[in-house]
């Protein structure tokens, strides 16, 4: 996964690196994670690590400050390993992980370019796990990965404050207030742009003109089944939402 | 084949799903057919199944109404395995299928997303068929599958009238007219918004202004060598267009 | 490589073809090459076929004369195989090859449409060749194969004239002087559009507002860190670019 888009010859070459490791199955994420949008990007990784067999390698770059001396890193989180930069990306507020700085020369490609990391240290650090290395092998053990605060939702005498985050291919809104929080109250009401929408739908196809409902990303969202919530609308990535938790 | 484009996590979580089942080869013809364009999807899948070796396995999702009751099945067709929704996208109305309602709760997912079946049932499916499942164990036989008229030409007094359906990555104008139509006359004399094209050009690259041919989608099309149609027509999806089929 | 876009189902019916090919792992460099900008795509070949594995075969089609009569090769180059159009996209001006034209119609696909080399002639022939056919097989030597002059940059009175030849996903700028002359002096000094840059940066994440580096091009690039250097200068491909090469 990266911010890399396929425009250009930049996802080709760290998979080119990569497939010098023998018999890897390299699957693509996605490589438009909106440039330099970490937060984003660390909410891909969550909403899909466990999709994936249990000791997959997770090869993720989004990185505003590529080539500068932050530390390049290993995680080992849920048996899934990942690879990339220590700036919040590859960790997750919730959840213990061990971490390698990665500072074993030796292991990578003979001739590093600053600007490049990904296919230069990353590929090969992540090709090398997939093969079974250890990440002893690779790096250092280090205890103070990077964590950011991904979720920029807050609650307030009952309603959840938040934003979209994300405007998918369908037009569907997907914002900052994760399930766990919607799905706390017997019933929500979710206003944005001056819509309300009365209940959580469990699907994108019912009758409604919009819906708000839980998809794939773990996230509550605004759709309008058929359409575009988005251009209906005319709203779009930071666009303020509210869920009122209601319960009896 | 999907139209959940590569910008969302949505492709790659489905392919995620099927990297468990060993050794698959994934292929992506296309994940950017048009937002809920069913018609076109099926086009597609009808040019491009005969170039996959015998016994490959599609998961093909066009959906507008996702997570709704539509069935989901499993089609058998050409030697290939088809897997996805109910709603003509599988089937082509000149050719007789097998099929199979997927019915089988227990080799699916165990989480199922009501908003997701392509990756919590489909993805399953295609995986146990490409590891020699067979369709009994997934599924229910029936006889039924939906079928849609997925190409609005229509003949009148020697004259086929039909639609640009679809504008290529290089202008190309991809028409609803077949090529079994086009071709079933000595010559044609094509027509769209005042342009005249006289015959059917072999290539994209003759010294014509603007030429008629059939390409790989096994459709009438119209180009401009060595530039966009559609740029310099100014036309896109939709346009009427007419192929007057001439006999001696 | 090519130019067809992943909007297309192009890029998956070549796929398709050398799928059939048992055990290919299949990498896309990148199938968003501007249409028909043949010269960018021998730049992108340039700067990645020493990332794979020796014994790649690259698969290679940006081709503004398809179905014409223009040669199909097979080229030997740095231990790697390339497949494609005898149009300079293939060759490389500083580098002695070996070449053969694709003439064996009987290892080919049956069913051969003028208009889709790619997927008619190009993948069959690269798919052999990955399962160790030899050229011989598969076409006849030859000793012209086009060659075409990529980068036009030239130095006149230590000032290297060049121009923008590509606005990658981040907004750098991508400009035509190679990174042998940009590297030729001890410093440089680069201009365009009324900016002035001094010597070349290390990497993408410095304090400057504007930055000279060589990147994954190999080519001299102007960015901007942490931003879009294309938006923000409001310029694109073809804007002229100076750099001075300064020798105490």
């Amino acid at each position: 996964m990266t911010d890399f888009g396929l425009s250009d010859p930049y996802a080709g070459q760290v998979n080119a690196v990569l497939s010098a490791y023998s018999d890897l199955q390299i699957i693509s994420i996605t490589h438009h994670v909106p440039p330099h949008n970490v937060a984003l990007g660390a909410h891909i990784l969550d909403a899909s690590l466990d999709l994936f067999p249990n000791g997959s390698v997770f090869l993720a770059v989004v990185d505003p400050g590529v080539g500068t001396d932050r530390r390049g890193l290993i995680i080992r989180r849920s048996g899934r390993w990942l690879v990339g930069p220590d700036n919040g990306l590859l960790t997750t507020p919730d959840q213990e992980v061990e971490a390698w700085e990665i500072d074993q020369p030796k292991t990578l490609r003979p001739t590093i370019q600053a600007t490049f990391h990904a296919r230069d240290i990353f590929a090969s650090v992540a090709g090398r796990l997939a093969s079974y290395a250890r990440p002893e092998w690779l790096g250092t053990s280090i205890t103070n990965p990077m964590q950011i605060k991904r979720t920029p939702a807050h609650v307030e005498e009952g309603i959840a404050h938040g934003q979209v985050l994300h405007v998918d291919n369908f037009g569907n809104l997907i914002t900052s207030i994760p399930a766990s929080l919607a799905r706390s109250a017997s019933s929500i009401k979710t206003e944005l742009d001056g819509l309300t929408i009365e209940g959580l739908s469990e699907t994108y196809g019912t009758g409604a003109k919009f819906v708000a409902l839980i998809g794939s990303w773990n996230l509550l969202e605004v759709a309008r089944p058929g359409g575009s919530a988005a251009t209906e609308l005319g709203v779009g990535v930071g666009t303020p939402i509210t869920a009122t938790l209601i319960n009896p």
